[in-house]
């Protein structure tokens, strides 16, 4: 066999033609399933991981996350919010934020893909006993919030801005696509239909013409009528997004439209603004519609949306949401490292949207960056047992302080601390959903036939394509070494074709068939020629060599600095790694020495900068400091970013100020210090 | 007459013995009149302005601001509420934020001080005639609140940690001793005591343990009790200082016990941090504390927190407050030009707590930064006319959007474009009270006889000193010229000593007396020899010629780049200024060459820097640009940063990057560009 290059489809292809029912089948056990289009995920079940990165990462959701956020949604009485609606009893106090049951149906959405892959029967007893609770506090007429509609409580959708009600809605609903597509037809997805009905009652075209302030009803419906195949829920995603972005919402104090995406439509929306989770949901609900109702305007409208706001508001982590202010966008070029927020729900939403836009595109840049998000803001978020979570992950840490209490209800966890759980504790149960679904993320068929592997981890990777199976073996340890090994165990007779992606950052990528000669491959699709048959082994290798990643100069809150990263990973320095007596504001990385890998990490070689004296009683600005490093000079140890605060708190930068000769050089001469006190005072 | 340096106290003086009993009458007119210490700020009447900077903008304080004040008030209901809670119509529909009260009272303040100024009979008349509408508010047992204990409203202190009763009380106080101190005892200033001894019985030694949520109360009852001679209120006032640190407030959803100053003991913290308007507030009474209960150990740690804060945590414009988030400082070194908070409130009580601190030291560093923030905060915010104001002032514009709308309450003024009022609207009624005493903080006399000129500004200076009157007349056009020509027009017999600021950016300053040769002096304080006697003549010379500021290479979001500063004004760029097809974010400013006056401003040499080309897809991170700017050059012009905007929205900034060649030089050679479709896509 030798290789060739494969041409992706253009910018904006319009999905293909309907080439399949939405099937309400096992088969289809995935989160996204679009009507249209030829590309699927796999299913969660097919793909078994054997160990490694993501392995690891799913097994502490499976021990650790699952049941933390159970017994956390225990202890604070959001589960029993719903005893109390069942029984009658809700009333003027009721624990939680408004939006407290989304908690729940995230969780419960976690356990059915658990399920899905796992079959394990006590997810499943979980599952139904959350399931006993949640559908005892349904209204007769289908209505289901513990927070509005109950006496002493707020009526139903009496604040649609901030009161959540469609969002739960729509978390029990994906919550219930889950649970159709690993369990079937069941007591719950009918409630999900009954809720769904009554959305559309309340909602629909001679309906009130509301949307919720927090978009997520709109790409609930959108999957849910995939997998009923009842298009009126689609019809209704639809009218959900044409009514936004003309003023639909009631003005909040304080909370400008823009927040709520609610100030211009979003096929008008050239980048991503206002609050960022709210933002992203909303389009992946857009792409949904978009691709179901072959609307290739609103489709190259949201593809343009993504490319702009990757290209300038996204930071290398993948990390989306500038500002802790309305946890939102910044504008171009607004990346600071230090209050960078990139909520893990950004994260997670970013996936979201990035997915749907490969589901309906093929182009690989869509699949690179949920690598890069993957391995850098959801592999960050939770601690190695997966009970303590990053709810904002920034990229540099000014102090190791930290008020996060250990076995406690916290604000945010800042300072480096991974907290149990928040006041908003949207962030647990988010990672819990995608964790448990990782394989879906992982691998794809395009046009019926096509393997296409995403994702590398060592396992199993099982295609059912139109002409059989194609089992693949993988074996690897990426992202800490380069190579990998794939092993064609099954495939259809006659073979079958298999793609690769090489990921954007691979340069000097290699693939070796059969022990054949080593071929240069280049980032993007890697169509392997000829069909894969039983017994094919395929060696990639993508080299994790660090290599410097330099800041555009466009953003000003990482002028100077350089990253270090390490194939998909962003490595960092951590304040534990610095010698003793120096700290890391003295530090800068030299970008002439050479890089090594050690362990998962780096090595490169610091110098130590002269600090100015600084004049007392003025502000820190004054006359040109020495640019010149002092003579000391260290190895600079990089880890990477996703385990740093694993050693406890920790001051932690990600780009790192290089020593810069030049920029004072022609600073005037003075005859005295700025700003020093005069002998005369 | 030859001059001498003098030497200024050391670092922590204690406050010195009571000089004076605080007395109440129209003498000191001025908003600080401590009850120990050598020092006091001249009266707002002692000061004539003839023309220049700080005229100009007093004229608009008074022929725009102030009017403009109540006629928004008006407009909104603000007014109205108390007319509404006299009348008992006052119920669950009030307009405006729960402490639109204090936007009154601030208002008052202001007029008050303005009467105490030009002794102008309608401004006069705009001050009975809120007082008619305040008093008839009152409660029977000297309650005063519009939002709280009236039918359908919340109950009295129900909520300390927000509702803000306290701190409206404390404005209306201020107002009282402004009153008290321009035109003696009457019916506001007796209202004044009755709300004052509400509190006193309310939250003394025997009531209720409580804070307020936003100090205020602290410096009011502090200043109160000078004005009355009355020490039971600053009593209440230590205990009000002394009670917070310690938890005393309720904690509040996503706010920590930080942005209340409610973690750790005034006497413990080392620095300002939470929400800033609310720290210095709370330190400027602290302040008073210390130094009317020569409490040296609280002066001290005072003093430390305004050096540090200073030193790591203050813009070069002297704004304070880095996060929109909370309205917060930051951290050491977090100081992003971009997202600066930097509120014009926190701009006046910085003012605040520097003069305080003067007062209690004499050091002249509390001058500077006050020069500092009188410029370049306090003198930004409004429009020519007073009747538009910025909220946050920060150092760096975006983009020329804005969505403030003209005749309207806005939520925040961002875009680079002044607001008329503001939903919270804080800021223009806090800098019409400053403006109207700008006078008090200009000038002071020290020791009884030793009159020191603080601020310079064209117009007459009236020392009142135990010796006699010195007249000191003063021309200049400062800070647009060097030149600063004073005057003695009258002066006691055998002559007075005179003390001179020189500012700590005056690297060679110079002084002539009486036509005599130049010397050169050093910055800080500046001592004549020998006695000022009628006749004599002083030229100071204090040059401002544009200089290159450069930022602490701590300050991660400066990195790389320069400020231009003349004299005490920062300097700006603003897109206005630059050649058509150019943007401000490929500017770079050429360090070597000169730079020269130019107006109020300056010019200096700007070279366009090579934007890399992105790699479509990926975040805007990758290979290293080119650091060599291309052959384009051009004049930059830099403005006053205190005008930014004034000829329409811009984008701006005030550090600019500087052109830079080596932080890139030592980049690894690469094959191929990285992020870059391959051809193979």
């Amino acid at each position: 066999m030798t290789t060739s290059p494969h041409h992706s489809p253009g910018p904006v292809p319009a999905p293909g033609p309907v080439t399949a029912q939405a099937p309400a089948s096992r088969r289809n056990v995935t989160p996204v399933n679009p009507a249209r289009g030829t590309r699927r995920g796999l299913g969660v079940d097919q793909v078994s991981l054997a160990a490694g990165f993501w392995k690891t990462r799913q097994d502490a959701n499976s021990t650790g996350t699952l049941q933390h956020c159970i017994d956390w949604m225990e202890r604070l009485g959001w589960l029993a919010n719903f005893d109390r609606v069942a029984a009658g009893t809700m009333d003027e106090n009721r624990p939680g934020w408004q939006f407290s049951d989304s908690e729940v149906y995230k969780l419960m959405e976690a356990l059915a893909w658990e399920y899905g892959r796992t079959h394990d029967a006590q997810v499943d007893a979980n599952f139904e006993s959350l399931v006993d609770r949640v559908a005892a506090a349904e209204d007769d007429d289908g209505y289901l919030n513990t927070c509005f509609g109950h006496p002493g409580r707020p009526g139903r959708y009496s604040d649609l801005s901030m009161g959540h009600e469609l969002y739960c809605a729509g978390h029990l609903l994906q919550a219930a696509v889950a649970r159709l597509r690993t369990k079937g037809e069941d007591r719950f997805v009918a409630l999900g239909r009954r809720v769904a009905d009554h959305v559309l009652r309340e909602f629909g075209p001679e309906g009130h013409a509301g949307v919720c302030g927090h978009p997520e009803i709109e790409v609930a419906l959108a999957e849910f009528a995939r997998a009923t195949g009842d298009t009126r829920y689609r019809d209704q995603a639809q009218l959900f997004v044409e009514r936004r972005g003309h003023g639909a919402l009631t003005p909040i104090p304080l909370l400008s439209p823009e927040y709520f995406q609610d100030e211009i439509p979003v096929r008008d929306t050239e980048t991503w603004h206002g609050h960022a989770v709210r933002a992203l949901y909303l389009a992946a609900g857009a792409v949904d519609i978009a691709v179901d109702a072959d609307d290739t305007e609103l489709l190259s409208a949201l593809q343009g949306q993504w490319h702009r706001t990757v290209a300038r508001r996204t930071y290398l982590t993948g990390g989306m949401g500038s500002r802790h202010q309305d946890e939102g966008f910044g504008e171009d070029w607004e990346l600071p490292p230090d209050r960078a927020y990139c909520e893990t729900c950004a994260g997670v939403a970013s996936l979201m949207v990035s997915w749907r836009l490969y589901l309906a595109t093929g182009a690989v840049e869509y699949v690179d960056l949920m690598e890069r998000t993957l391995f850098n803001v959801i592999a960050t978020s939770p601690s190695p047992d997966g009970t303590a979570f990053f709810y904002a992950n920034p990229l540099q840490q000014r102090s190791e302080s930290s008020d996060v209490l250990p076995d406690a209800v916290n604000s945010r966890a800042e300072g480096g601390v991974r907290a149990p759980w928040f006041d908003v504790s949207c962030c647990p149960t988010n990672l819990a959903r995608t964790l448990a679904s990782w394989q879906s993320y992982s691998a794809a068929v395009d046009e019926g036939d096509v393997a296409v592997v995403l994702q590398y981890a060592a396992g199993e990777y099982r295609f059912e394509l139109s002409s059989g199976l194609l089992r693949l073996k993988v074996d690897t340890t990426y992202p800490n070494a380069s190579e990998i090994h794939l092993t064609v165990q099954d495939a259809p007779d006659g073979g079958t074709p298999l793609r690769l992606r090489v990921p954007s950052w691979a340069i000097d990528a290699q693939v070796i068939i059969n022990g054949g000669p080593a071929t240069s491959i280049q980032p993007g699709w890697f169509d392997l020629q000829h069909p894969v048959a039983q017994g094919d082994e395929i060696r990639l290798v993508l080299p994790v060599e660090p290599r410097l990643t330099w800041p555009d100069p466009r953003i000003d809150a990482m002028r100077g600095t350089v990253a270090v990263e390490r194939g998909p990973l962003v490595l960092c320095v951590e304040s534990q790694d610095v010698p003793a007596g120096i700290t890391l504001d003295e530090i800068t990385l030299d970008p002439s020495a050479p890089l090594r890998a050690d362990g998962d990490g780096a090595r490169g070689r610091a110098k130590v900068l002269h600090l100015p004296a600084q004049a007392p009683g003025t502000p820190p600005f004054g006359r040109a400091p020495s640019g010149e490093p002092t003579s000391q000079e260290f190895d600079l140890v990089l880890v990477p970013y996703h385990r740093w605060a694993e050693r406890g708190p920790s001051m932690m930068r990600v780009f790192v100020p290089v020593a810069d000769k030049a920029s004072h050089a022609g600073e005037h001469p003075r005859k005295a210090e700025r700003g020093a006190r005069a002998d005369g005072q």
